[in-house]
């Protein structure tokens, strides 16, 4: 086989996920829906749906502890981070942590964007009652959404730390989301 | 405003996405399984599933004209293409055009990963049973893969083309799918 320095690696064959792992990110969309994020290891991710800095985002106030998810690295502080919720919605993040961006697509259950407020719970603790809705539905026609973010704080918090997601969004202390990096 | 020749340029920034546009692709993913995709316009994709060249693909056969997916530009020949199927299926590529590699990430509504033979047909001349099997479900808990692939074949087609994707999978000619550029 020809080596090189300067061959291109594709990102299947760069597989280390360690500059993500961890990671404890703050980030807003474009409409001004704020979330954050616990990377907590390697196929868990943890998330608190903050209230909104201009549009209203009906789904404020959830929050999300050891949701599954599928992570994969597609370059240089850029990865894949995928995962289907117990609601029946789907989600996918493209998440470039050097150059502080992300991309959402997400697939809404229909049942969750017709009664958003259903899932606006700590939601491991609501598990039975989400896949009972998720099961009444209707899942199909999902509602897709497109949304480019910003990334204003990331911490490396450790991974499989409990204590970074631990409390309902609504009680993190002043000035908490403001913070940047 | 201060800017500057090396300033960052988010991708929200720029969703020029002329590269993408009208391009007919041929790619394979580690599994082996083929897949041929046209960019059919900024917001359809036309695709056809074809035989693998290593593991079985249930899907093989399937054909698809005028999904409309959502399409953004993520930066220099990368792009997200992202749409939700008329199965329930959702599914999500991170595509770099310049190195030439495809990311797929997909949520198969569990009907389909059950009984994937249902939908191997052109699903263009089968929508209200596709919708009627999507309706009966179930499509949670959803199938998810994740999966990368190499592009071998690219060119530049036309937008609108209708006569790209035309045809069975079953009866491109010999050494269509084997041609690389």
């Amino acid at each position: 086989m020809v080596t090189s320095q300067f061959a291109t690696q594709l990102p299947q064959d760069n597989q280390d996920l360690s500059g993500l792992l961890g990671q404890h990110l703050i980030y807003t969309y474009s409409n001004g829906w704020r979330y954050e994020l616990y990377i907590k290891n390697s196929n868990h991710v943890e998330y608190r749906v903050h209230a909104s800095v201009k549009d209203v985002n009906p789904l404020a106030g959830r929050w999300v502890k050891d949701q599954k998810a599928v992570i994969a690295r597609l370059g240089n502080g850029m990865y894949s981070i995928a995962w289907n919720e117990p609601t029946g919605t789907c989600v996918n993040l493209v998440m470039d942590t050097e150059q502080r961006w992300v991309h959402f697509t997400g697939f809404l259950a229909k049942w969750v964007s017709d009664h958003p407020e259903l899932t606006v719970v700590f939601q491991n603790e609501h598990l039975a009652e989400i896949q009972a809705l998720r099961d009444a539905g209707p899942i199909a026609p999902q509602v897709q959404a497109d949304l480019f973010g910003t990334i204003s704080f990331a911490e490396y918090s450790g991974t499989d730390n409990e204590q970074v997601i631990a409390s309902p969004p609504g009680d993190v202390p002043d000035g908490f989301l403001d913070r940047t990096n």
